[in-house]
Formats: C-alpha cells, structure tokens, sequence
C-alpha cells in the first residue's frame, strides 16, 4: 500500500454487532474518517466545507466485503483519487488488517454550493491540490 | 405502566454489539425516540425546537442498567415529567421488555434560545401542556 | 410503490449530521431495517439467522443518493427480492419521502454456515418462500 | 490534567448531529475509547475482556453536559479511577477542547462471570494494577 494516503483506526466495542464483528454500516464511517483526514492533510482544516460556500457531499457508494474485522483490531483505512471533475470525484479506498484486505470501496463525491445544493466548481486551488495527489498516486 | 407515556422499539442489528446484546450507549437514543414522540403527542411537530426560537437540549443524564435487551426484542420505552420549571423538566424514563425491567434513567432537559443558547423560559402554552401531562401522570 | 415491501421509518435527530440532513451512512440502516422486516413478514423471527447453523451476511452495497431527508420525516423504506440464488440474493432498495426518491440501493446477501463462514445453500423452504414474494414482486 | 489518563479524540461528521454539534449520546463512545485505552495502557490487550471468562459491563452512568464539541475539534477524554472494589470500580471522566470543559461523567463498571452473568471479582493482579493507577491519580 505504499504511496497511498492511509490511517490506522482502532475498533472500538461501539463499532461491533452481535454477530462479534464489526458491524458493515460502520465501515463506511471508517472510510469517511480516512477521507476528512485526506482532506485535511492537503490543508484544509474543514474537510467537509473545505472552501466558502462550498460543500462535499457523498453522491454514491459502493462496497465490497471480504473479511470480517474484529473488536480491539488496528486496520489500515486507504483514500485515493481514483477520477477528479471540476465539480465531482470518485475516491477509491480500502480497509485493511496486516496484510488482509477486509473491504473495498469506490466513492463518489461532489462539491455542492451551500446556498442552494446544487453542483458547484471546486476552485483552482483545491483542483490542483487533489490532482496533484492523485498524479502522485498513479505513478 | 398504566397511564405512562411509552411507544415500542424494535432492536434491530444495529443496535447491538459483541458482547450480543444491544450497545449500552444505545439506550439513550432509545431513551430520546420515547421523549420526542411524547412531545409529538402533545401536539408538537418539531419536538426538538418546538417553539419558534426556543431549543430543548439535553442538560445531564443519569441512567441504571438492569438487564441487556438481545437482537430481535421489542422493548416498550416510558416517559413522564417528573420536575417541571420555566426553563427546565426532568424525565424519568423506564425501558421494559414484558414484565422484565431493562433499565431506568433520569434527563434533565433545558430549554434554551436558539440564537445566544442560554437559557430561556417555555411558552405557557407548552409548559401548561407538559403540565397537564405530569399531573395525569401522578394520579 | 403498490406491491412493494415496505416500512415506515421516522427520522430521529440520531440520525442527522451537522449538515442538517441525515447522515447518508445511516440510510444504510433503514435499509437493513426494512430487509429484516421484510425476512420476518415471511415467518423469519430471528431475520439474521432464519434458519439453524445459517446466517444472512451483506456481501456488498451500492447506494445513490438523490436527495436528503430531514429531522422528523417519516420515509417508506422498501424491498424487493431482485436476484435469487441458492446461496445468496440480491434485494433492490428505494427510500421515498412522499413521491420524491431519497436513495436507491442495491444489497447482496450471502448465506453462510455459522461455523465455517462458508457459502452454505438455502434451505428450500426458504429459498421458496423468497421466490414466491420475488414473482409477487415483478407482477 | 496533568497525571490523568487521556486520549485526544477528534469529531467527525458521524457523530454530530442537526443541531451542529456533537449528538450529546456520542460522548459516551468518546468516554468508553478512554477507559478501553486506560485498560490497554496497563495491559490488557481485550480490555473489555481483561481476564479470561470475566467480562466488564457498565452498570451505571451520569454525565453533565457543559458546553458543545463541533465538527473537527480535537477533544482530550481523560479517566481516572475513583472508587476500586473488588468486583467494581467507579470511573471519574472529563471531555475537554483545550481548557473549556465540554462535560464530565461517572461511569459505574462491573466484573461479571462471561458464564452467567453474574457479579465476579477481579483477579489480584488486575485489582493491583488498577490501584496503582488510581494512587498515582490521587496525588
């Protein structure tokens, strides 16, 4: 997983089902952790508003699940940007535990203006910003 | 529970955690599904803001567990207003499954104003309403 | 929506986000709420485990989002039987606020052996009891 | 703080709530991460599990909310140990954003038999390991 942006997350017993693992909604709250964190580590404090005025929301989500993961595991949680658009990209991302995969994920999101929700241009700055991770990503 | 405000709930997956049971933490917002329908019942559609420029917060919380509820279990969730003041009402709240108690809790609720949050006194109009309800209550 | 599986679900203000909206992650437990509801309108009452030694896991999830919905509005959550395998089953999934779709979703669940987590085979019964509701469905 | 047990926790979206802060049951996660984080700092790589067939379960919880956590602060949840018993101990807790208090908690914890459920004592070793934390606290 070298080169990827990546954060470890701890499972906590809040996380788990009856069935002793983690509960698979909860995944994608992992993944949205590993996003905001993505975010920020390109500057910007608000991840969520990372401009004025403009907002990013999740427009579609896809996940695949492999392996389980259990309470008090450490897991590796993955964010690349897999498309970029001037108003919309598609993060791929994956969980993982060691060296097993636990899920993977393909999210799509886009930049919507506060006023109003509707679909909205990143600036210039925050364009290039993520084009140049994923670049970095590619090679 | 004669004459005690209560609506069932449902445990669903989600609820639950490892250990097999539902989350302790989960409870709470058991606890509070119970607290906004009992302010739906007395006619308030926004329960959580149910004045114009008035919001209730939850000010503190005191809760006993007495038993676990398990996956599939349908629980009947109280509440009554034990203490009623201008700007303040404690509840008390009961989570049953049959004749089984589950677990009994105390939240004192404030009323503050939505613009500078401070506290702010009810209306009359609400505060004869929960009035009127805590005296049907104790009878 | 005529024919279609499908429950109520009131949005509590657990399951908002600051945004104001309900956080998309929790639509994905009104999913599973109206999946499990559906499982026990055909006689399933533990939905998870419908039958001894098996257990109904999500194996994977797509989900778009249309619009959001708001604290205290009561949604239709349905499902429909969309594929049917001997080991697994696709549902088809919509969330409607009146006649505006919030999301669409499409879930695939696998059977497996409690034991093992292995792919394990409907029993028949149950394998008919999906197909007779499948065909009702499609009509 | 100093000599206290804490951890830094940041909020995310999942856990506010409409009203623009953290949904008040969430800080309850936030206070478990801490007292699992203060039994894996002596140790115990199961903390909810610590011993092998003894299980710990809260048995009682209050919590005073005093001012509001928002979206991406970065909040420090302490534990100390108040009260030690053989079977039970009582948690002291904090939630902090610099030097403003958010709300504190007293969190009730029991050692139960994994078998029946039933009230159990700790082991020397861990009653010891928590007394000692619990010295060091008082100083």
């Amino acid at each position: 997983m070298s080169n990827k942006f990546s954060i470890p997350i701890r499972v906590y017993i809040e996380d788990t089902d009856a069935g002793g693992i983690v509960y698979y909604v909860n995944y994608l709250k992992y993944l949205e952790r590993s996003r905001t964190e993505f975010m920020r580590s390109l500057g910007y404090n608000k991840p969520a508003m990372p401009e004025q005025g403009r907002l990013l929301v999740v427009h579609s989500a896809e996940i695949q699940y492999r392996r389980s993961a259990l309470l008090d595991d450490v897991l590796q949680v993955s964010t690349t940007v897999d498309k970029l658009g001037r108003a919309a990209m598609t993060f791929g991302q994956e969980i993982w535990r060691g060296n097993e995969i636990i899920c993977t994920a393909v999210v799509k999101v886009a930049c919507v203006d506060t006023s109003d929700r509707k679909p909205c241009a990143l600036s210039t700055s925050i364009y290039q910003a993520l084009k140049a991770t994923n670049q970095y990503e590619c090679r």
